[in-house]
C-alpha cells in the first residue's frame, strides 16, 4: 500500500552531530590546521570553493543537493574534550598543548557561507558554494561539506534522471535500502531520490525522519511461507456496507477462483494453495489495500488468477482492491496480459473496481531499462527501482572539490598541468543569463566586486569551453544564483522540508531547454567567466599578475 | 605523517540504535508482520538464510563482512513507543490496535543467529548466516541485517583485490571518506577497508571510534595558500641534539636550495617561493613528520627542489623527514625520477635519511591502475586510493538475499522461472572440505540433520554448478563453518575488533588456492549440496514432495 506519510519533520537537527562528528575528516585538515595554527595564519581570512568538474552520468545538468546537511552541521561544528585528546594520541608529541586548547574553543561563528539554493539546477565549474572564514577553520570543514554534498547531489540527479526517463504519468518508488553503502546511505538515498522526482521509498525511517511518503505490500517469502488454506485466520470477513454478518471469505474466494478458471480457461491443478492462503490472509488483514506480489510460482498459471479470484471476493463485499506486484521477467509483457485479464473480469463480472487496478513492476529497473519501458507498450503504473538507483551505477560518485580561492583578500589559483585541474582563483558572484522563451541559457562567474550583468544589455564573457575567443550574449532576465546562507554561526534563511526541496528541483528543471535534458548526448550549457575574471585567470597563469610568487632569487 | 592510533574502541555499541534504528526498514517487512500477526501465525518458528548470488567484480571469493554490526542491531532491536505511533500513522486505519501493543513489546530475545565468521573467505550460494525465531520477528529484521551485510562484505572484499593487485610490500591508505555515501558509508568504508587489507585511513573518525590508523600531510590548497618566505614564522628550529641555539631555517634551506640546484643543473627562477614558504612552515610545525604534496606547481622545477632544500636543512639538525606525496601525472615515471634525485643528494651530500624515503602515490587509483602499477618499475612505497575503493565503481552492490527456507520445521522453497533466483530450502550446515595441502576446496551445504563429512572419508556430491551430474570427494580436513553467535537475546561469541577481524582476512585468504584468487579469470570455487539436499530439492521441484502445496481441487 502506498500511505503519505503524516510526519514531516525533515527539518530537525536530530543527529546530525552523531552523523557527521568533527572527526569524520581526513587527517591532514588537522595537521594543516596546526601548522597554520604555529605559523599564526590561522586567523588569515579565507575563501574556498566547492565545485564538480563534470555532469554525471554523462549528462547535462546536476542537481545541487546536501545543503540543509551542511548549515546543520556548521550550526554544530565543535570538537568535545573526547574529539581533542583522540587528536593529541594522533598528532605527534612535540605538537604544542595550546593548539589543542585552540581547538577547543572552535567553532563556525566566524564563517560565511554563500550557496545555490538546495534543488537547483546546477551546472560543471560553477562554484555551488563559497566558504568564506578563518584559514584553520574553513579548511578544517572540508571534508565534511564534500561528504554532505557529493552523494547528496549524485543521487538526486540520478533520481531526476531516472524520473526523466519513466515520463511523466508514471509513479516511481524507491527501494534501495538493502543495496545501500550502509543505514545512514540508505536513508540519504531516500531523501534525496525523492527530491530528485521520486514519489514513494519503501525506506520506513525515511518517511519518520524527513516525511517522505512510504509503500510497501509484500515480499515473495510472504507467499512461500503459506502452504495450506487451514492456515487461513480468521476465515471471515465482513462486508463494507449493510450486512454485518460474517461471510466465509476462503468459500467465497474458492467460487471466483472457479469462475476466473472457467473464463480464462485455466487449469486449476497448477494453482498453488500455499500462495492462495498468502493472498486471503493479507486480503483479510488488509482488505482495503489489497496487492500482493503475483510471481512467486508462476503469474499466468498461479498468480494472476489467484489475485483475481480474491479480490473479485473483496469486490462482492464492496471492498476495492489495489493491484499487483510483478517482480521478475518481462515486466512490459506481463503487465500487457495482466491487464488483458483485469479488462475481461471487468466485463464479464462487472465489476467496475478491476477497470483501475494498480501494476507495479520491480526488477532490476536500470535508467536504460526505465527508458525503453517508457518506449515500449506496456501496462505498468508505478515502478520500483533500487540498485542502479542508490548505487549510481553508471557512475558512482560526483568528484566535487573544495579549492582555495583568496587569502587574505588575495586571489589564489591552482596552476595544474592538467588544465581541468586548474582552479578559477579569486571570490565571486554568479548569475544566470535567462533567454526571451524563459529558458537559462549561461551561467556567469564574475568576481564579487564587478557590477551584475543586466537585462537587455550586452555583456562579454568567456567560455570555459573555449579557452580563449570572447562571445557576447543578451540576456532577457539576469538571476543572482548565490544567496547568503550562513553568518555568525547562524542559518539565515529558512529550511525547506523535503516536499518544498522536491518541488524546487521540478520548478528548476523546468527553466531548462530540453537539448540540455537528453539524456543521451545533451547539448552542453556554457558556463562562462567575465572579462575581469578571464584576465584575472590570463595573469595568473602568465606569472605577471601582482601575485606572483616565483623565488627569482635565493 | 602516519600514527597508529592509540585508540581501540571498535566493540563499543555506540549509536547502533541511531544508525539502525527498527525502522530503517522496508513497509512491507511491518506489512506482513501485521498479516502473520492477524492470522495467527507470528510466533510460528521461522528460519531465513542470508547469502548472495554472485561473487563480485568477477572474482572467485568473497569476504564475509559486518557481523558484528548485525549482533549488535540484534541486542538492541527494539520499537520505541515514537517509532510505533509513526507506524500507526502509516498503516491503514482499520488496522488492529493491538497490533502496536505487540508491536511495542517485541525484541530479539526468541532469535537465534548462526554465522560464519566476520573476515572469513566466503563464496556465492554459500548462506553466510541463519536467523531463526517467531516468523514475524525474523521478517522484521530482513531489510537491516541485508544492508549491514551487502556494503560491508563488498568494499572489505574490494579492499582484499585492491591488496592483491598492490603486492605484499606495498602499503595502503584509503581516502575516500569525501566520495562515500554520505558521513556513515564513508565510516563504515574506512573500517571495512581497513579489514580487508589496508594499513591506513586518512578518516580520523574511524581511527577513534574503530581503531583505525590514521594518516595524512597536507593538501594542495595549504601550499597555494602561501605566497612569500615572509609568512613562515617562527624562522627558527632548535636542532634535536646537542646545540639549543635557535637556528635560522630559512637561511640554511635556503643555502641547501642553492646547492641542490647546482647538483641538479636546475634554474631556481622557476622555484615557487610560496610553495618553499609553505614546506617551510610544515616543517617547522612537523620536523619530525615532514612529507609535503609536490606536484602543486611542477614536481621536478620547484616542488622536489623544495623538498630537497628543506629536508636537507632538517637532516642538518638531526630531523628525520618522511617523504613526499605525488597527486597528479604519471605516478610511476614520476617516482623514478623523484627516487633518482634522493639517492644523488644522499650520495653527494652523505645524509643517509635520504635513502629512507617515503614516496606515497595518490591519484585517481582504480584496480587496474594499481595491478599495472605492480607491473611497471616504480618506487612507490604508499598508494592512497579514494574513489575507486569505497564506491566499489566496478560494481557498486553485492546483491545479498535473505529467503525463508524453513517454517514449523518443514522446508520452504521458492522456485522461479529464473533458475538461479530459485533458493535451496531447509535448515542446513556448512562444511569447508581442505585437501592434503591445506587449501579449502569445496564447501558443502547439508541439511542441519545430517552426519558431517569426515576428514579421509568420501563424500558424494552436487555440485551447484552443474545441475545433475555427482562427484565424489574425499577431505583431508574439514571445518564446520558457522557457529553460533546470537541466541535469547545475547552475543555468543567474542567481538573482535577491527585488527583482529583483517588478521582472520589474511588467513583465511592463505587458506585459498592462488588460482581462486587472480583478479581476472578466476577459477571458480565448488560449492556443492549434500545428496539429501539433492534430493530434497528435487522432489520440491518435480511437486512430488510431501510438501506439496499446489491447490488440487476447488
Amino acid at each position: 500500500m502506498a500511505a503519505p506519510s503524516s510526519n514531516t519533520c525533515g527539518l530537525t537537527e536530530r543527529s546530525i552531530r552523531e552523523r557527521v562528528p568533527p572527526l569524520l575528516t581526513d587527517l591532514y585538515q588537522v595537521t594543516m590546521a596546526y601548522a597554520y595554527w604555529r605559523t599564526g595564519r590561522h586567523q588569515e581570512p579565507a575563501v574556498f570553493e566547492l565545485f564538480f568538474r563534470n555532469n554525471p552520468f554523462g549528462g547535462g545538468f546536476t542537481l545541487f543537493a546536501g545543503l540543509q546537511d551542511c548549515l546543520l552541521f556548521l550550526r554544530s561544528f565543535r570538537f568535545t574534550d573526547e574529539d581533542v585528546e583522540f587528536l593529541r594520541s594522533v598528532l605527534p608529541p612535540a605538537t604544542d598543548p595550546a593548539f589543542f586548547q585552540f581547538l577547543r574553543g572552535l567553532d563556525c561563528s566566524g564563517v560565511t557561507l554563500r550557496a545555490i539554493p538546495e534543488g537547483t539546477v546546477v551546472f560543471a565549474r560553477v562554484p555551488l558554494m563559497e566558504v568564506a572564514g578563518p584559514l584553520a577553520v574553513v579548511q578544517l570543514l572540508e571534508t565534511s561539506l564534500l561528504c554532505l554534498v557529493n552523494y547528496a547531489s549524485l543521487v538526486c540527479s540520478n533520481a531526476a534522471r531516472f524520473r526523466l526517463a519513466a515520463g511523466p504519468k508514471r509513479k516511481l518508488l524507491e527501494l534501495g535500502l538493502r543495496r545501500a553503502q550502509g543505514p545512514d546511505g540508505g536513508l540519504t538515498a531516500s531523501r534525496y531520490t525523492h527530491i530528485g522526482g521520486f514519489d514513494f521509498t519503501s525506506n520506513v525511517q525515511a518517511g519518520f525522519q524527513y516525511g517522505v511518503p512510504v509503500a510497501g505490500t509484500m515480499a515473495h517469502s510472504y507467499v512461500t511461507s503459506f502452504t495450506s488454506l487451514e492456515e487461513v485466520l480468521p476465515k471471515t470477513l465482513v462486508a463494507v456496507n449493510g450486512d454485518s454478518t460474517p461471510v466465509d471469505i476462503i468459500l467465497l474466494t474458492k467460487g471466483w477462483l472457479s469462475r476466473v478458471c472457467e473464463l480464462l480457461g485455466s487449469q486449476p491443478g497448477k494453482i498453488h494453495e500455499g500462495e492462495l492462503a498468502a493472498f486471503l490472509s493479507y486480503a483479510i488483514a488488509y482488505p482495503q489495500n489489497f496487492l500482493p506480489v503475483i510471481d512467486s510460482f508462476s503469474v499466468g498459471c498461479s498468480g494472476l488468477l489467484n489475485f483475481c479470484a480474491v479480490a473479485l471476493a473483496l469486490c462482492e463485499l464492496d471492498y476495492k482492491p489495489l493491484g499487483v506486484r510483478l517482480d521478475s521477467g518481462d515486466l512490459c509483457r506481463q503487465s500487457l496480459e495482466v491487464r488483458r485479464v483485469f479488462r475481461l473480469c471487468s466485463e464479464h463480472f462487472s465489476v467496475s473496481a478491476f477497470d483501475s487496478l494498480t501494476i507495479v513492476g520491480t526488477n532490476n529497473i536500470t535508467e536504460q531499462s526505465m527508458a525503453e519501458l517508457n518506449e515500449k507498450e506496456n501496462e505498468i503504473d508505478v515502478v520500483g527501482v533500487g540498485t542502479h538507483l542508490v548505487t549510481c551505477t553508471q557512475q558512482p560518485s560526483l568528484g566535487c572539490v573544495y579549492k582555495l580561492v583568496e587569502v587574505r583578500a588575495s586571489p589564489r589559483m591552482k596552476i595544474s598541468e592538467d588544465p581541468e585541474k586548474s582552479t578559477v582563483p579569486g571570490r565571486k558572484a554568479v548569475y544566470r543569463l535567462i533567454d526571451a522563451e524563459g529558458h537559462a541559457f549561461l551561467d556567469l562567474v564574475c568576481l564579487v566586486a564587478e557590477a551584475p550583468p543586466e537585462a537587455g544589455v550586452s555583456v562579454s564573457c568567456y567560455p570555459l569551453s573555449c579557452d580563449t575567443s570572447c562571445v557576447s550574449v543578451i540576456p532577457a532576465q539576469v538571476i543572482c544564483l548565490r544567496q547568503d546562507m550562513f553568518t555568525k554561526g547562524q542559518v539565515t534563511q529558512p529550511l525547506c522540508n523535503a516536499t518544498e526541496t522536491r518541488a524546487k528541483v521540478q520548478s528548476s528543471l523546468q527553466t531548462l531547454h530540453p537539448r540540455h535534458k537528453r539524456l543521451q548526448e545533451p547539448d552542453s550549457y556554457t558556463v562562462a567567466l567575465s572579462e575581469k575574471l578571464h584576465t584575472l585567470v590570463t595573469e595568473i597563469r602568465k606569472g605577471s599578475s601582482n601575485n606572483s610568487n616565483f623565488l627569482l632569487a635565493n
